[in-house]
Order: structure tokens, then C-alpha cells, then sequence
């Protein structure tokens, strides 16, 4: 139950904006979509954006360019929108669960091409059996571990062929393919430290797909993805997708990893001031940490930006010497850096938009976009499909 | 936009659920709720509940048992939502910012009696300019600041009196009483600490209003409250009501804080095991920060809980040594917190429940709750309201 305010759900400029509110500069995103586009055509591979980051139709038709575009999805919620909404080809990316497999045969019977993965004995058996008895057959993608950070089978494991064997028994499943993801790219700080993460997710991903295929099984898809690892890998042979989500919008993260500059961050959260409590020099504003998120994403690295950096409401400037400080659940506390914090940036009634840590965790606060072009105006509000 | 899911709407019993989902237990929330029941009539005051716990008009019944309840809200979105639900008598505790006048007016016309809270002259200024434009009277809660945390005019502030006199100065607005909230309870880990803060919310709201009233202003309402300083208040003299929210469903961070014990808790996340990874003795279930949400609030407790406590799904019984060591935004990962995990309490397919280190955060990461009674058999979907 997310529902629309009757009295504003029209604004026409930001300073019309309810708050605290999601802003999404169409500008930036398209400029960031542009860049990853030519990234992937540069590395030889496929696009296939997470849309976990913006879970919109309206956001992934800037990052498709007008093409008929494969995605990743990361809840079942995203999957039936998206397929609503024309897509055809959906990567479920979450380890899949026996409760969720009646959902997974509902879209595939509607047409969708919708492929799950998995990394146990298990779970081949589960989905195998499922889709026996439902006389369909579900695409399932083995989940490999190239970093040691989450899931998966590690490229070298006895078990890949096992999962393997499983998956190609009998009717009901058909191994597609191998994926990875490596979150590890995102406790790297140096060139070095990225591309050599990069090329092991890439070769690890590739070396399962050969492992695989030397023992006579079919692999289509050989799926890789973070958006540090896709910037930084020196090359993706042997690789025909690249996953990639927060490339979208950006976030601090990715600017102090290097990925994106703070300005170009697409996305930030529109507050109102609504105190000023001078003695412990605070600025109190109307988003907290539901509509900030409570992500710390920044905390180890040089720049900690606390749970968001501050800019001017009407021109996206950074304030500089002032951080989110800390959160409630509908109050944020803005502080000085150091030195003293000036006042009259932050007048009683005034707004302030603040830029996400991370923003997949940030956007999923809210339900809907209000889109400016660059300037205050709002050109569209653009819906978010949360929850799963 | 948050759908039903189509296949899987209403199931029978918590193995129907597709992860992740929130369960809540209406035999605890009953009990919760008779507990601090009993609690406000032995202090004499008034109970109005701080919804933006539950943000749920069913739960609101429960917590009410059955009388008609005053309540206080964090959002207009949960203003709109209970007042439609019958609710009369609203405290919006967050600041008041000037886009949110509109919606304040609409509800008030509409018959509600929303009231709103300001800490500074300038708020009060406006709030009485939009009430005069309008034809209206808003009435207004003065904050204080009782123990330095967040906002709020300290209660000998002469800030005080100038606020008064500016809602009182013409038609548009009037003075309605004073609250606070002492924040500071979350950091007290002492019987004789949580006492003394309470008594300095008390002692701070009660002198503000007699300074107003020594000064002719009229102050009906004397509003303090927090879950800990409630239970752990010596005495409320001459406070009139409590808003209290948390206390409803209980939490890991309330346990510590020995306000409940962790069997009390009502609410939990659902998941299933959907990966292990034996090298790294990782268990890894559908939930990650999105449906547990990124708080750590056991963090700097005697006992942290990481991102959750993890119980039998079954049974709800706590299984030891392990909790939810880390989140990615669909994935959960747990380890023993010492020795050996037991895999076999984990089997791939099978669910868990997650107990919250903080309620409000978590719950506000679904859009419904999957209510039991004690058991496993669900008896109810109840929606919540979500956003702004």
C-alpha cells in the first residue's frame, strides 16, 4: 500500500515536492547509460542490466537506448513487471527457493524466458523435479564463486559437474549456462586491486564454462557483472554478458571507488529543513534513515560521507564542510565536517537534496521517481515496483 | 507499487509463504499490548501509540483493545490512512515543513484533529500564515528538547515563550501543549540510568508547561514517550499522555534494553536457505538488507545480533550460536557466531525466521504482514502503509 497524495501528486517543480521525496535527474542517467553502453560494445559483450538498482520500465528504456534489452532481476516482483511491461528475457539472480518456484512456472507458461540459478545438488534435484511434474522445463544457470564473498561453487569443484549432471537428467530443467558476481570489487582501492578481481571473476566464470563443456555440457551464457569489475576489466574473452545495476544512477560509493563522480550521480532524496537546534549545531531534516536507508556504505572509505552528502535543492551543488550525520527513522541530522556550520544555507522551510551512499538501497525507500531534465522542473513521476 | 503476488496470495500456512515475508505473531502483540496497557493506566496518562511501529490499522485494533485511541504518526501517509480508518486524533510528531501545510489543511477540513509540532519561530510563523490564508486553525505542539540527542527548544530556553506568543498572536494557529522524546533511552544500559532519563523527559515537558502557563499560555497536552522510558519511568505527575511505538512488536535492540524478552518479539522475517557455502561455513537465505533492513542497532550492545537473530521457522524457537552475519540486498548470510555450524538445521529449501534488531525499520520493509496465532497456520494478511 503505497498510495499517491491526493493533494500532490502533480508537483511542478521541485519546490512543489511533498517531502522527503526521490529525485531522478533524467540527464545524468542517460549520460550514465551512455557511457556503460559503449563499455560493454568496447568489451564485446552483451547488456544485461540489473534492474534491482532502478526497478522501472521507464528507467530501463534510457538504459536500453530504444534496443529490445535482456535483464537481471532480483525479486520475483521485478520479473512479473518487467514481463508486463515487454521484457522477454529475465535472469532471476537469487539463489532460487522451493516457494518461489510456482511463480517461476506461471511466467514461464506466459511466455517469458525466465532463467534461475542455483549452486547445490539440492537444488538442480528440486527445480529438475518441479518442472517434471509441471511438464515444463526451467533454464537454470549455475552460480559460481570467484571470490569467496557469497554464494556459488567454486569454478574447480567436483560439484559443478555434479550440479550439471543433475540439471540434465530428465526432462523438467536444461543447464543455459554460468554465472558470477564479485562483490569482492567492492573492497578494492587501487587499479591493480580492481582489474585483478575483474579477471578473476572473468576467468573463473569462463574456466567453469570450459570445465562444463569438456564433460559434453551445453553453456550459452556465461554471465559476469558488478559495475566496478565491467569499468575495470582489462578484458571480458570468453564472456557473453555483463550484469551490471548502480551504474545507473551512481552512488558515493561508486565515486570513491571511481566508477562515477559525485556529479553524476543521478539520484538523490529531497528533504525539508525542519529545525535548527543551534546549541549542538544541527540541522534537522524530514528524512531519516527510511528515507535515506540506513546503508554506511561509505564508512571505511577515505571520505565517509556519513548517510549522505548535502547539496543545494535548486542547483544539485554539493555544500561542502556538511554530512547526514546521523538518522531516525523520519529525522535527519545534518552537522559541519568541521569547522562551523553556516546557517543561512539552511533556512527554516528550505530544501536540501541529499546523494545516496548506495543506491539501490536508497531508491528501494521509495516508490516512485519525481524526474527533473537537468534544471527544477518535474517532467514526469516515474514508478518503482518494490517489495517481491 | 507494491502487488499481491498472483499465484501466491493466500496461503494456508508459513510454508505456503514465498520469501521473504513478514510474519507477525498476534498472541505476542496481544500480550505486548495488555502489558503497556496496564502500564500508562498504573502511570495515570493517556496511551497514543505511535503508529509508525506498525502502520497498520488491524494492529492499531489490537494495541487499542478496542477503545477509541488517540495516536501519533511520522508520516502524512499514515495520517491519511488511519483517519480514513476512523482515527480521530492525530499527532504528526515530526517537524512541520511548509509543502506538507496542504495535506495538513485537507485532513483538517475533513474533520480530523491532526496536530503538528515546531520548534522554531519561524515554523510557528508559518504555520500561522497558512492557517489564516486558509480560514483555518492549526493547532501545535511546541518540541522540546529534553536530553541534548536531537531537536527541540531546551525547556528554559526564553525560545519558549516566543513560540508560544507567535501561535498565539492571531488567528491561523493556536497552542495546543508541549512533547518530547527522549531519544537518549537507546544509549542508558542501567536501571538507575533509564530512571533518571525518564525522569529528565518528564521533569523537562512538565516544566515547559508550567513556564507557558505561568506566562497565560493554555497547555491541554504534556506528551513524553519512549518504549525503554515508559516502562522504566519512577512516575509520569503531571504528564497527560505517552506515545510509545516499538513496544508493540518488541526487538532484538529492546531486549537488550530488557524492555522484552527476545520470546516476546512479535514480528519476523521469513526466509528460506537458498545456498551453503561449506569452505566458507556460510548459510545463505532469501532475505538480505532490503526485507531485514541495514540496521545494526545490537551493534554496541552486550549481545550483537548482526543483521538478526535466527529462529526455527516452525517453531519460532531461537537456534543458538548463529545470527545473520552480513546483507547483500536479496541475500542473508549466516554463521556461527562460535564452534561448528550445524548444517543440518539448514537444510537447501528450507525456511528460518528472522528476529529484527529494530522493528520499525524492518517491518517498514514490507508492504503486509502474514499474521499467525501462536502457530503456524496463517490467519490473516494485514497491509501496512508505507511511504509518505
Amino acid at each position: 500500500m503505497n498510495e499517491l497524495s491526493p493533494v500532490a501528486t502533480r508537483p511542478k517543480t521541485i519546490a512543489d515536492v511533498a517531502t522527503p521525496a526521490l529525485i531522478l535527474d533524467r540527464r545524468k542517467l542517460q549520460s550514465n547509460a551512455d557511457r556503460m553502453r559503449a563499455r560493454v560494445a568496447e568489451l564485446g559483450v552483451q547488456l544485461r542490466p540489473h534492474v534491482k538498482t532502478c526497478k522501472s520500465i521507464d528507467v530501463l528504456r534510457v538504459l536500453s537506448g530504444g534496443a529490445d534489452l535482456a535483464i537481471t532481476v532480483s525479486t520475483l516482483a521485478e520479473a512479473r513487471y518487467f514481463f508486463e511491461n515487454g521484457v522477454r528475457d529475465i535472469l532471476y539472480a537469487v539463489g532460487i527457493a522451493p516457494s518461489k518456484l510456482p511463480q517461476i512456472a506461471d511466467l514461464i507458461r506466459r511466455g517469458c524466458t525466465l532463467r534461475v540459478i542455483l549452486d547445490t545438488v539440492e537444488a538442480a534435484e528440486m527445480v529438475q523435479a518441479f518442472g517434471l511434474a509441471e511438464g515444463i522445463t526451467i533454464e537454470a544457470l549455475i552460480e559460481l564463486d570467484t571470490d569467496g564473498c557469497r554464494a556459488g561453487v567454486a569454478p574447480n569443484d567436483e560439484l559443478l559437474l555434479e550440479i550439471a549432471r543433475r540439471l540434465s537428467s530428465d526432462r523438467g530443467a536444461r543447464l543455459a549456462g554460468v554465472m558470477t558476481h564479485a562483490g569482492g570489487s567492492y573492497s578494492a582501492r587501487t587499479l591493480g586491486e580492481f582489474e585483478d578481481i575483474a579477471e578473476r571473476e572473468r576467468a573463473g566464470a569462463v574456466s567453469a564454462a570450459e570445465r562444463l563443456r569438456a564433460a559434453s555440457f551445453q553453456v550459452e551464457i556465461v554471465s559476469v557483472g558488478s559495475t566496478p569489475t565491467v569499468y575495470y576489466a582489462r578484458g571480458l574473452e570468453g564472456v557473453t554478458e555483463a550484469r551490471v545495476g548502480v551504474y545507473a544512477f551512481g552512488d558515493l560509493v561508486q565515486a570513491e571507488l571511481g566508477t562515477c563522480g559525485v556529479d553524476d550521480i543521478a539520484i538523490s532524496v529531497l528533504a525539508s529543513v525542519i529545525g535548527h537546534n543551534r546549541s549542538h549545531g544541527r540541522v534537522l531534516v524530514d528524512a531519516g534513515f527510511l528515507a535515506l536507508s540506513r546503508d554506511r556504505g561509505t564508512a571505511d572509505f577515505p571520505v565517509d560521507w556519513g548517510y549522505g552528502a548535502v547539496c543545494d535543492a535548486a542547483t544539485g551543488a554539493l555544500i561542502d564542510g556538511v554530512r547526514v550525520e546521523s538518522t531516525n527513522q523520519e529525522h535527519g541530522i545534518i552537522t559541519a565536517t568541521s569547522g562551523e556550520l553556516d546557517w543561512s544555507r539552511f533556512p527554516i522551510g528550505g530544501q536540501v537534496r541529499v546523494l545516496p551512499n548506495h543506491a539501490c538501497a536508497t531508491a528501494a525507500a521509495h516508490d516512485r521517481y519525481f524526474v527533473v531534465d537537468g534544471g527544477n522542473d518535474i517532467v514526469g513521476v516515474w514508478e518503482r515496483v518494490n517489495g517481491w
